[in-house]
Protein backbone atom coordinates (compact mmCIF):
# COMPACT_ATOMS: atom_id res chain seq x y z
CA UNK A 1 0.00 0.00 0.00
CA UNK A 2 1.20 3.62 -1.23
CA UNK A 3 0.30 6.72 -0.32
CA UNK A 4 1.23 9.57 -2.50
CA UNK A 5 0.51 13.11 -2.08
CA UNK A 6 1.51 15.34 -4.94
CA UNK A 7 1.96 18.68 -4.21
CA UNK A 8 0.34 21.87 -5.64
CA UNK A 9 3.26 24.32 -6.77
CA UNK A 10 3.06 26.23 -9.73
CA UNK A 11 5.45 23.88 -11.71
CA UNK A 12 3.46 21.02 -10.68
CA UNK A 13 0.41 21.11 -14.00
CA UNK A 14 -1.37 18.78 -16.59
CA UNK A 15 2.19 17.50 -17.68
CA UNK A 16 3.12 15.88 -14.00
CA UNK A 17 -0.71 14.95 -13.58
CA UNK A 18 0.10 12.70 -17.04
CA UNK A 19 3.49 11.79 -16.17
CA UNK A 20 2.03 10.62 -12.45
CA UNK A 21 -1.21 8.85 -14.71
CA UNK A 22 1.46 6.88 -17.18
CA UNK A 23 3.69 6.02 -13.89
CA UNK A 24 0.61 4.63 -12.06
CA UNK A 25 -0.98 2.40 -15.01
CA UNK A 26 2.05 -0.33 -13.78
CA UNK A 27 2.26 -0.23 -10.60
CA UNK A 28 0.26 -3.37 -9.08
CA UNK A 29 -0.34 -2.56 -5.30
CA UNK A 30 -2.98 -0.73 -4.21
CA UNK A 31 -2.25 3.55 -3.98
CA UNK A 32 -4.02 6.23 -2.60
CA UNK A 33 -3.35 9.77 -4.10
CA UNK A 34 -3.99 12.99 -2.36
CA UNK A 35 -2.46 16.18 -3.89
CA UNK A 36 -3.01 20.04 -2.99
CA UNK A 37 -3.63 23.05 -5.08
CA UNK A 38 -2.37 25.92 -3.81
CA UNK A 39 -1.37 27.59 -6.90
CA UNK A 40 -4.74 27.36 -8.60
CA UNK A 41 -6.15 28.66 -5.28
CA UNK A 42 -3.86 31.70 -5.34
CA UNK A 43 -4.21 32.30 -8.89
CA UNK A 44 -8.11 31.99 -8.23
CA UNK A 45 -8.23 34.06 -4.90
CA UNK A 46 -6.71 36.69 -7.31
CA UNK A 47 -8.13 36.59 -9.85
CA UNK A 48 -11.51 37.14 -7.99
CA UNK A 49 -9.56 39.83 -6.21
CA UNK A 50 -9.34 37.89 -2.64
CA UNK A 51 -5.52 38.33 -2.01
CA UNK A 52 -4.86 36.36 0.88
CA UNK A 53 -4.96 37.61 4.55
CA UNK A 54 -2.35 36.13 6.66
CA UNK A 55 -2.21 36.75 10.43
CA UNK A 56 0.58 35.65 13.10
CA UNK A 57 -0.74 34.60 16.69
CA UNK A 58 1.20 35.90 19.39
CA UNK A 59 3.10 32.35 19.10
CA UNK A 60 4.43 33.74 15.92
CA UNK A 61 2.57 31.21 13.91
CA UNK A 62 1.30 32.45 10.63
CA UNK A 63 -2.31 31.22 8.86
CA UNK A 64 -4.20 32.59 6.16
CA UNK A 65 -7.56 33.92 7.25
CA UNK A 66 -10.46 31.72 5.37
CA UNK A 67 -13.50 33.30 5.52
CA UNK A 68 -16.88 31.98 3.32
CA UNK A 69 -15.69 32.99 0.08
CA UNK A 70 -11.94 31.90 0.66
CA UNK A 71 -13.53 28.21 1.44
CA UNK A 72 -15.64 28.36 -1.30
CA UNK A 73 -12.41 29.56 -3.51
CA UNK A 74 -10.04 26.34 -2.08
CA UNK A 75 -13.12 24.18 -3.00
CA UNK A 76 -13.25 25.72 -6.24
CA UNK A 77 -9.36 25.20 -6.65
CA UNK A 78 -8.50 21.84 -5.05
CA UNK A 79 -12.12 20.17 -5.06
CA UNK A 80 -13.16 21.24 -8.39
CA UNK A 81 -10.16 21.95 -10.89
CA UNK A 82 -7.02 20.42 -9.97
CA UNK A 83 -8.97 17.04 -8.65
CA UNK A 84 -10.87 16.29 -11.57
CA UNK A 85 -8.11 17.39 -14.04
CA UNK A 86 -6.15 14.89 -12.25
CA UNK A 87 -8.67 11.87 -12.71
CA UNK A 88 -9.23 12.78 -16.23
CA UNK A 89 -5.22 12.34 -16.96
CA UNK A 90 -5.25 9.26 -14.74
CA UNK A 91 -8.26 7.74 -16.89
CA UNK A 92 -6.97 8.35 -20.07
CA UNK A 93 -4.17 6.34 -19.03
CA UNK A 94 -6.44 3.40 -18.00
CA UNK A 95 -6.69 4.07 -13.65
CA UNK A 96 -9.69 3.56 -12.64
CA UNK A 97 -9.56 6.91 -10.34
CA UNK A 98 -12.26 8.53 -8.23
CA UNK A 99 -12.04 12.42 -7.26
CA UNK A 100 -12.79 13.18 -3.20
CA UNK A 101 -12.57 15.26 -0.92
CA UNK A 102 -12.17 14.98 3.16
CA UNK A 103 -15.84 15.68 3.11
CA UNK A 104 -17.10 12.75 0.74
CA UNK A 105 -17.77 9.99 3.04
CA UNK A 106 -17.05 11.77 5.90
CA UNK A 107 -13.00 10.75 5.18
CA UNK A 108 -11.74 14.08 6.68
CA UNK A 109 -13.67 15.88 9.81
CA UNK A 110 -12.53 18.36 12.38
CA UNK A 111 -13.66 21.22 14.03
CA UNK A 112 -12.61 24.88 13.33
CA UNK A 113 -12.04 27.92 15.10
CA UNK A 114 -14.10 30.19 14.00
CA UNK A 115 -12.25 33.14 16.00
CA UNK A 116 -8.94 34.05 14.75
CA UNK A 117 -6.92 36.50 16.63
CA UNK A 118 -3.48 37.86 16.02
CA UNK A 119 -1.84 40.75 13.79
CA UNK A 120 -2.25 41.56 10.22
CA UNK A 121 -0.32 44.26 8.21
CA UNK A 122 0.96 45.27 11.86
CA UNK A 123 -2.04 45.90 14.07
CA UNK A 124 -3.94 43.67 16.31
CA UNK A 125 -7.04 41.71 15.02
CA UNK A 126 -9.87 39.95 15.87
CA UNK A 127 -11.35 38.18 12.81
CA UNK A 128 -14.53 35.69 13.01
CA UNK A 129 -16.05 33.49 10.70
CA UNK A 130 -12.27 31.73 9.96
CA UNK A 131 -13.01 28.17 8.36
CA UNK A 132 -9.99 26.87 9.07
CA UNK A 133 -9.32 23.61 11.33
CA UNK A 134 -7.27 20.45 11.92
CA UNK A 135 -8.23 16.96 11.31
CA UNK A 136 -9.56 15.02 14.27
CA UNK A 137 -10.78 11.63 12.53
CA UNK A 138 -10.33 9.95 9.44
CA UNK A 139 -12.61 7.39 8.66
CA UNK A 140 -11.25 4.57 6.00
CA UNK A 141 -14.42 3.38 5.44
CA UNK A 142 -15.16 4.97 1.77
CA UNK A 143 -11.19 4.54 1.14
CA UNK A 144 -10.94 0.97 1.90
CA UNK A 145 -13.87 -0.30 0.01
CA UNK A 146 -12.60 1.55 -3.30
CA UNK A 147 -9.58 0.00 -3.05
CA UNK A 148 -11.15 -2.97 -2.79
CA UNK A 149 -12.99 -2.54 -5.86
CA UNK A 150 -10.34 -2.13 -8.09
CA UNK A 151 -10.70 2.01 -7.83
CA UNK A 152 -7.67 4.44 -6.68
CA UNK A 153 -8.96 7.16 -4.85
CA UNK A 154 -7.92 10.67 -5.50
CA UNK A 155 -8.30 12.96 -2.28
CA UNK A 156 -7.59 16.76 -1.81
CA UNK A 157 -8.65 19.14 1.50
CA UNK A 158 -10.78 20.54 2.31
CA UNK A 159 -12.51 18.28 5.61
CA UNK A 160 -15.75 18.64 6.88
CA UNK A 161 -16.85 19.95 9.89
CA UNK A 162 -19.88 17.54 10.24
CA UNK A 163 -21.62 19.40 13.06
CA UNK A 164 -22.04 22.67 11.02
CA UNK A 165 -21.93 21.39 7.81
CA UNK A 166 -19.24 23.27 6.36
CA UNK A 167 -15.87 22.65 4.44
CA UNK A 168 -12.72 23.09 6.74
CA UNK A 169 -9.92 24.16 5.08
CA UNK A 170 -6.44 21.52 6.63
CA UNK A 171 -3.26 21.08 5.57
CA UNK A 172 -2.91 18.36 2.77
CA UNK A 173 0.71 17.01 4.27
CA UNK A 174 -1.56 16.20 7.13
CA UNK A 175 -4.51 14.27 5.27
CA UNK A 176 -1.85 12.33 3.71
CA UNK A 177 0.31 11.72 6.68
CA UNK A 178 -3.16 10.54 8.23
CA UNK A 179 -4.23 8.53 6.08
CA UNK A 180 -1.11 6.55 5.27
CA UNK A 181 -0.87 5.95 9.27
CA UNK A 182 -4.70 5.23 9.53
CA UNK A 183 -4.22 2.32 6.29
CA UNK A 184 -0.38 1.24 7.76
CA UNK A 185 1.42 2.02 4.87
CA UNK A 186 4.38 0.54 3.34
CA UNK A 187 5.11 3.80 2.18
CA UNK A 188 4.24 7.55 2.00
CA UNK A 189 6.02 9.66 -1.00
CA UNK A 190 5.89 13.68 -0.85
CA UNK A 191 6.09 14.76 -4.56
CA UNK A 192 6.35 18.53 -4.60
CA UNK A 193 9.06 21.40 -6.91
CA UNK A 194 12.23 20.07 -5.42
CA UNK A 195 14.48 16.44 -5.81
CA UNK A 196 13.22 16.09 -2.12
CA UNK A 197 14.86 17.68 1.39
CA UNK A 198 18.05 20.05 0.79
CA UNK A 199 20.75 20.99 3.14
CA UNK A 200 20.54 24.42 1.20
CA UNK A 201 17.53 25.25 0.04
CA UNK A 202 18.43 27.34 -2.85
CA UNK A 203 21.10 24.23 -4.33
CA UNK A 204 18.89 21.58 -5.56
CA UNK A 205 22.67 19.32 -5.32
CA UNK A 206 22.71 19.33 -1.49
CA UNK A 207 20.39 17.01 -1.60
CA UNK A 208 19.81 14.54 1.80
CA UNK A 209 19.87 11.01 0.16
CA UNK A 210 18.87 9.76 3.68
CA UNK A 211 17.60 10.29 7.01
CA UNK A 212 18.04 7.53 9.82
CA UNK A 213 14.95 7.00 11.82
CA UNK A 214 16.10 5.12 14.22
CA UNK A 215 17.49 8.23 15.90
CA UNK A 216 14.68 10.60 15.75
CA UNK A 217 16.96 13.47 17.95
CA UNK A 218 20.06 13.01 15.75
CA UNK A 219 17.50 13.09 12.53
CA UNK A 220 15.68 16.61 14.02
CA UNK A 221 18.96 18.07 14.98
CA UNK A 222 20.41 18.08 11.33
CA UNK A 223 17.43 19.20 10.23
CA UNK A 224 16.94 23.05 9.93
CA UNK A 225 14.27 25.83 8.47
CA UNK A 226 11.42 24.72 6.71
CA UNK A 227 12.39 21.21 6.84
CA UNK A 228 12.12 20.89 10.30
CA UNK A 229 8.36 20.17 10.41
CA UNK A 230 8.79 17.82 7.15
CA UNK A 231 11.15 15.98 9.46
CA UNK A 232 9.46 15.88 12.27
CA UNK A 233 5.92 14.64 9.96
CA UNK A 234 8.13 12.21 8.85
CA UNK A 235 9.49 10.63 11.55
CA UNK A 236 6.19 10.57 13.35
CA UNK A 237 4.47 8.64 10.47
CA UNK A 238 7.39 6.20 10.68
CA UNK A 239 6.23 5.68 14.29
CA UNK A 240 2.92 5.21 13.55
CA UNK A 241 3.53 2.38 11.84
CA UNK A 242 4.36 3.61 8.17
CA UNK A 243 7.31 1.76 6.60
CA UNK A 244 9.19 4.84 5.22
CA UNK A 245 8.84 8.25 4.02
CA UNK A 246 10.23 9.76 0.72
CA UNK A 247 10.39 13.52 -0.67
CA UNK A 248 10.82 13.46 -3.97
CA UNK A 249 10.72 15.28 -7.20
CA UNK A 250 7.20 15.94 -8.91
CA UNK A 251 8.43 17.74 -12.12
CA UNK A 252 10.75 14.71 -13.80
CA UNK A 253 9.23 11.62 -16.11
CA UNK A 254 8.19 8.61 -13.92
CA UNK A 255 8.25 10.00 -10.90
CA UNK A 256 6.85 7.18 -9.02
CA UNK A 257 9.78 4.59 -10.28
CA UNK A 258 11.73 6.71 -9.83
CA UNK A 259 10.98 7.58 -6.19
CA UNK A 260 10.43 4.14 -5.29
CA UNK A 261 14.24 2.72 -7.02
CA UNK A 262 15.22 5.15 -4.25
CA UNK A 263 15.36 9.10 -5.67
CA UNK A 264 14.64 11.98 -3.33
CA UNK A 265 14.58 11.97 0.32
CA UNK A 266 14.20 8.37 2.33
CA UNK A 267 13.66 8.68 5.68
CA UNK A 268 13.79 4.93 7.52
CA UNK A 269 14.62 3.24 10.32
CA UNK A 270 18.07 2.26 9.04
CA UNK A 271 19.93 2.02 6.34
CA UNK A 272 18.19 1.71 2.60
CA UNK B 1 -34.32 3.41 -6.13
CA UNK B 2 -35.07 7.11 -6.78
CA UNK B 3 -32.87 9.40 -8.96
CA UNK B 4 -32.84 13.13 -7.59
CA UNK B 5 -31.81 15.53 -9.97
CA UNK B 6 -31.65 19.50 -8.01
CA UNK B 7 -31.63 22.14 -10.46
CA UNK B 8 -29.04 24.87 -10.53
CA UNK B 9 -30.87 27.83 -10.45
CA UNK B 10 -29.94 31.06 -8.38
CA UNK B 11 -33.17 30.42 -5.91
CA UNK B 12 -31.58 27.00 -5.24
CA UNK B 13 -28.42 27.34 -2.79
CA UNK B 14 -27.52 26.22 0.58
CA UNK B 15 -31.21 26.56 2.40
CA UNK B 16 -32.64 24.33 -0.34
CA UNK B 17 -29.44 21.76 0.10
CA UNK B 18 -30.13 21.80 4.07
CA UNK B 19 -34.39 21.01 2.99
CA UNK B 20 -33.11 17.96 0.69
CA UNK B 21 -30.47 16.73 3.25
CA UNK B 22 -33.59 16.85 6.40
CA UNK B 23 -35.78 15.32 3.88
CA UNK B 24 -33.20 12.35 2.55
CA UNK B 25 -32.01 11.68 5.85
CA UNK B 26 -35.48 9.70 6.39
CA UNK B 27 -35.53 8.10 3.34
CA UNK B 28 -35.66 4.48 3.54
CA UNK B 29 -35.07 3.50 -0.51
CA UNK B 30 -31.63 4.31 -2.41
CA UNK B 31 -30.90 7.19 -3.50
CA UNK B 32 -28.62 8.89 -5.95
CA UNK B 33 -28.59 12.67 -6.33
CA UNK B 34 -28.16 14.71 -9.77
CA UNK B 35 -27.44 18.94 -9.14
CA UNK B 36 -26.48 21.57 -11.88
CA UNK B 37 -24.64 24.77 -10.78
CA UNK B 38 -25.19 26.97 -13.62
CA UNK B 39 -26.20 30.15 -11.33
CA UNK B 40 -22.74 29.56 -10.06
CA UNK B 41 -21.06 28.67 -12.97
CA UNK B 42 -22.36 32.06 -14.68
CA UNK B 43 -21.62 34.09 -11.36
CA UNK B 44 -17.72 32.72 -11.30
CA UNK B 45 -17.42 33.45 -15.20
CA UNK B 46 -18.41 37.03 -14.81
CA UNK B 47 -16.55 37.25 -11.63
CA UNK B 48 -13.47 36.21 -13.93
CA UNK B 49 -14.68 38.48 -17.34
CA UNK B 50 -15.64 35.21 -19.16
CA UNK B 51 -19.21 36.24 -20.21
CA UNK B 52 -20.47 33.24 -21.88
CA UNK B 53 -20.45 32.92 -26.04
CA UNK B 54 -23.47 31.92 -27.53
CA UNK B 55 -23.32 30.46 -30.76
CA UNK B 56 -26.24 29.40 -33.10
CA UNK B 57 -26.17 26.60 -35.14
CA UNK B 58 -27.39 26.25 -38.60
CA UNK B 59 -30.32 24.60 -37.19
CA UNK B 60 -30.92 27.28 -34.65
CA UNK B 61 -29.78 25.55 -31.87
CA UNK B 62 -28.31 27.55 -29.59
CA UNK B 63 -24.77 26.11 -27.41
CA UNK B 64 -22.36 27.94 -25.22
CA UNK B 65 -18.98 28.18 -26.29
CA UNK B 66 -17.04 26.11 -24.02
CA UNK B 67 -13.21 26.56 -24.33
CA UNK B 68 -10.66 25.76 -21.45
CA UNK B 69 -10.96 28.23 -19.10
CA UNK B 70 -14.79 27.91 -19.37
CA UNK B 71 -14.75 23.95 -19.03
CA UNK B 72 -12.37 24.74 -15.80
CA UNK B 73 -14.96 27.20 -14.77
CA UNK B 74 -17.18 24.80 -14.69
CA UNK B 75 -15.76 22.07 -13.21
CA UNK B 76 -14.69 24.81 -10.43
CA UNK B 77 -18.90 25.91 -10.06
CA UNK B 78 -19.73 22.40 -10.61
CA UNK B 79 -17.72 19.58 -9.26
CA UNK B 80 -15.73 22.18 -6.36
CA UNK B 81 -18.51 24.45 -4.51
CA UNK B 82 -21.82 23.42 -5.52
CA UNK B 83 -20.95 19.91 -5.13
CA UNK B 84 -19.64 19.50 -2.24
CA UNK B 85 -21.37 22.28 -0.15
CA UNK B 86 -24.33 19.97 -1.09
CA UNK B 87 -22.48 16.58 0.62
CA UNK B 88 -21.64 18.48 3.52
CA UNK B 89 -24.97 19.47 4.29
CA UNK B 90 -26.23 16.11 3.47
CA UNK B 91 -23.48 14.83 6.08
CA UNK B 92 -24.70 17.34 8.57
CA UNK B 93 -27.88 15.45 8.33
CA UNK B 94 -26.40 12.20 8.74
CA UNK B 95 -26.78 10.95 5.19
CA UNK B 96 -23.53 9.43 3.93
CA UNK B 97 -22.98 11.76 0.51
CA UNK B 98 -20.35 11.05 -1.91
CA UNK B 99 -19.87 13.96 -3.89
CA UNK B 100 -18.81 13.03 -7.69
CA UNK B 101 -18.50 14.13 -11.00
CA UNK B 102 -18.95 12.39 -14.33
CA UNK B 103 -15.36 12.09 -14.87
CA UNK B 104 -14.75 10.05 -11.83
CA UNK B 105 -14.51 5.87 -12.40
CA UNK B 106 -15.47 6.95 -15.61
CA UNK B 107 -19.22 7.34 -14.59
CA UNK B 108 -20.19 9.09 -18.08
CA UNK B 109 -18.10 9.16 -20.71
CA UNK B 110 -18.25 10.80 -24.28
CA UNK B 111 -17.03 12.71 -27.12
CA UNK B 112 -16.51 16.31 -27.51
CA UNK B 113 -16.71 18.25 -30.97
CA UNK B 114 -13.87 20.40 -30.87
CA UNK B 115 -15.03 22.57 -33.70
CA UNK B 116 -18.08 24.75 -33.36
CA UNK B 117 -19.42 26.54 -36.45
CA UNK B 118 -22.36 29.02 -36.48
CA UNK B 119 -23.14 32.53 -35.74
CA UNK B 120 -22.50 34.83 -32.82
CA UNK B 121 -23.79 37.92 -32.56
CA UNK B 122 -24.67 38.21 -36.70
CA UNK B 123 -20.94 36.92 -37.46
CA UNK B 124 -20.33 33.43 -38.75
CA UNK B 125 -17.66 32.10 -36.56
CA UNK B 126 -15.52 29.20 -36.81
CA UNK B 127 -14.78 28.37 -32.71
CA UNK B 128 -11.86 25.65 -32.35
CA UNK B 129 -11.39 23.75 -28.80
CA UNK B 130 -14.40 23.93 -28.10
CA UNK B 131 -15.10 21.25 -24.71
CA UNK B 132 -18.76 20.54 -24.89
CA UNK B 133 -20.16 16.92 -26.25
CA UNK B 134 -22.57 14.33 -25.46
CA UNK B 135 -23.09 11.59 -23.15
CA UNK B 136 -22.52 8.38 -25.09
CA UNK B 137 -22.26 5.51 -22.00
CA UNK B 138 -22.75 5.71 -18.72
CA UNK B 139 -20.84 3.41 -16.50
CA UNK B 140 -22.66 2.23 -13.02
CA UNK B 141 -20.32 0.21 -11.41
CA UNK B 142 -18.90 2.94 -9.02
CA UNK B 143 -22.69 4.31 -8.29
CA UNK B 144 -23.94 0.51 -7.90
CA UNK B 145 -20.93 -0.41 -5.02
CA UNK B 146 -21.29 2.83 -3.07
CA UNK B 147 -25.27 2.30 -3.33
CA UNK B 148 -24.91 -0.79 -2.36
CA UNK B 149 -22.71 0.23 1.04
CA UNK B 150 -25.15 2.22 2.12
CA UNK B 151 -23.75 5.63 0.47
CA UNK B 152 -25.32 8.36 -1.04
CA UNK B 153 -23.75 9.13 -4.72
CA UNK B 154 -24.48 12.62 -5.58
CA UNK B 155 -23.49 13.50 -8.67
CA UNK B 156 -22.76 16.39 -11.12
CA UNK B 157 -21.39 17.31 -15.49
CA UNK B 158 -18.71 17.50 -16.42
CA UNK B 159 -18.44 14.01 -18.33
CA UNK B 160 -15.67 12.66 -19.41
CA UNK B 161 -13.56 12.54 -23.14
CA UNK B 162 -11.65 9.16 -22.18
CA UNK B 163 -9.13 9.00 -24.88
CA UNK B 164 -8.25 13.35 -24.58
CA UNK B 165 -8.23 12.80 -20.50
CA UNK B 166 -10.37 15.92 -21.04
CA UNK B 167 -13.81 17.16 -18.77
CA UNK B 168 -16.37 17.36 -21.56
CA UNK B 169 -19.78 19.93 -20.83
CA UNK B 170 -22.66 17.76 -20.73
CA UNK B 171 -26.24 18.38 -19.56
CA UNK B 172 -27.29 17.88 -16.22
CA UNK B 173 -30.54 16.79 -16.73
CA UNK B 174 -29.39 14.22 -19.31
CA UNK B 175 -26.96 12.95 -16.73
CA UNK B 176 -29.81 11.76 -14.12
CA UNK B 177 -32.06 11.03 -16.91
CA UNK B 178 -29.18 8.19 -18.01
CA UNK B 179 -28.85 7.22 -14.31
CA UNK B 180 -32.50 6.44 -14.25
CA UNK B 181 -32.52 4.82 -16.85
CA UNK B 182 -29.14 2.69 -16.15
CA UNK B 183 -30.40 1.81 -12.77
CA UNK B 184 -33.97 1.16 -13.56
CA UNK B 185 -35.60 3.97 -11.39
CA UNK B 186 -38.73 3.65 -9.65
CA UNK B 187 -38.50 7.62 -10.08
CA UNK B 188 -36.90 10.27 -11.33
CA UNK B 189 -37.45 13.46 -9.81
CA UNK B 190 -36.45 16.96 -11.24
CA UNK B 191 -36.31 19.69 -8.69
CA UNK B 192 -36.06 23.37 -10.31
CA UNK B 193 -37.14 26.85 -9.08
CA UNK B 194 -40.80 26.66 -10.59
CA UNK B 195 -43.87 24.45 -8.99
CA UNK B 196 -43.76 21.67 -12.08
CA UNK B 197 -44.62 21.98 -15.60
CA UNK B 198 -46.46 25.13 -16.05
CA UNK B 199 -49.16 25.40 -19.20
CA UNK B 200 -48.06 29.54 -18.66
CA UNK B 201 -44.48 30.06 -17.57
CA UNK B 202 -45.50 33.05 -16.07
CA UNK B 203 -48.57 31.68 -13.64
CA UNK B 204 -47.26 29.30 -10.81
CA UNK B 205 -50.73 28.79 -10.67
CA UNK B 206 -50.74 27.10 -14.05
CA UNK B 207 -49.30 24.02 -12.68
CA UNK B 208 -50.37 20.82 -14.80
CA UNK B 209 -50.70 17.70 -12.74
CA UNK B 210 -50.07 14.88 -14.50
CA UNK B 211 -49.46 13.61 -17.81
CA UNK B 212 -49.97 10.87 -19.52
CA UNK B 213 -47.57 8.95 -21.00
CA UNK B 214 -49.30 5.74 -22.44
CA UNK B 215 -50.75 8.08 -25.06
CA UNK B 216 -47.23 10.18 -25.93
CA UNK B 217 -48.19 11.85 -29.25
CA UNK B 218 -51.05 13.30 -27.14
CA UNK B 219 -49.20 14.45 -24.28
CA UNK B 220 -46.24 16.12 -26.69
CA UNK B 221 -48.98 18.10 -28.38
CA UNK B 222 -50.32 19.57 -25.79
CA UNK B 223 -46.61 20.65 -24.86
CA UNK B 224 -45.42 23.99 -25.60
CA UNK B 225 -42.25 25.91 -25.38
CA UNK B 226 -39.33 24.97 -22.97
CA UNK B 227 -41.84 22.04 -22.22
CA UNK B 228 -41.75 19.98 -25.17
CA UNK B 229 -37.79 19.29 -24.55
CA UNK B 230 -38.61 18.51 -21.08
CA UNK B 231 -41.74 16.12 -22.05
CA UNK B 232 -40.10 14.46 -24.50
CA UNK B 233 -37.37 13.57 -22.08
CA UNK B 234 -40.14 12.59 -19.62
CA UNK B 235 -41.71 10.20 -21.94
CA UNK B 236 -38.29 8.72 -23.54
CA UNK B 237 -37.69 7.54 -19.66
CA UNK B 238 -40.90 5.90 -19.17
CA UNK B 239 -40.09 4.32 -22.59
CA UNK B 240 -36.98 3.10 -21.53
CA UNK B 241 -37.99 1.72 -17.78
CA UNK B 242 -38.45 4.02 -15.66
CA UNK B 243 -41.62 4.15 -13.06
CA UNK B 244 -42.50 7.79 -13.26
CA UNK B 245 -40.90 10.92 -13.77
CA UNK B 246 -41.89 13.83 -11.82
CA UNK B 247 -41.18 17.98 -12.30
CA UNK B 248 -41.52 19.24 -8.66
CA UNK B 249 -40.46 22.68 -6.77
CA UNK B 250 -36.82 22.75 -5.15
CA UNK B 251 -37.68 25.89 -2.73
CA UNK B 252 -39.74 24.39 -0.34
CA UNK B 253 -39.49 22.60 2.85
CA UNK B 254 -39.68 19.03 2.22
CA UNK B 255 -39.28 19.26 -1.44
CA UNK B 256 -38.41 15.85 -1.52
CA UNK B 257 -41.45 14.34 0.62
CA UNK B 258 -43.80 16.94 -0.93
CA UNK B 259 -43.02 15.49 -4.48
CA UNK B 260 -43.20 11.72 -3.51
CA UNK B 261 -46.62 12.65 -1.87
CA UNK B 262 -48.23 14.06 -5.31
CA UNK B 263 -46.90 17.68 -5.45
CA UNK B 264 -45.74 18.52 -8.86
CA UNK B 265 -46.13 17.72 -11.97
CA UNK B 266 -46.21 13.55 -12.61
CA UNK B 267 -45.36 11.93 -15.73
CA UNK B 268 -46.42 8.20 -16.02
CA UNK B 269 -48.78 5.67 -17.97
CA UNK B 270 -51.87 5.86 -16.51
CA UNK B 271 -53.60 7.80 -13.93
CA UNK B 272 -51.90 8.45 -10.79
Amino acid sequence: MLVVKIGGGAAIGESAYANFAADLAHVTEPVVLVHGGNAEFSALSAALGMPPRMITNDKGRVSRYTDRETIDAMLMAYAGKVNKRLVAKLQQAGVNAVGLSGIDGRIATGRRKPVLRGVEGGKPKVLRDDHAGTIEAVDLSLVTLLLDNGFLPVLTPPALAVEEGVPINVDGDKLALELAIGLGADALLFFSDTPGLLRDKDDEASLIREIDASDPAAALAAAKGRMVVKVEAALGAIQRGVGRVVFADARVEQPLSRAMAGAGTIVQRGPA
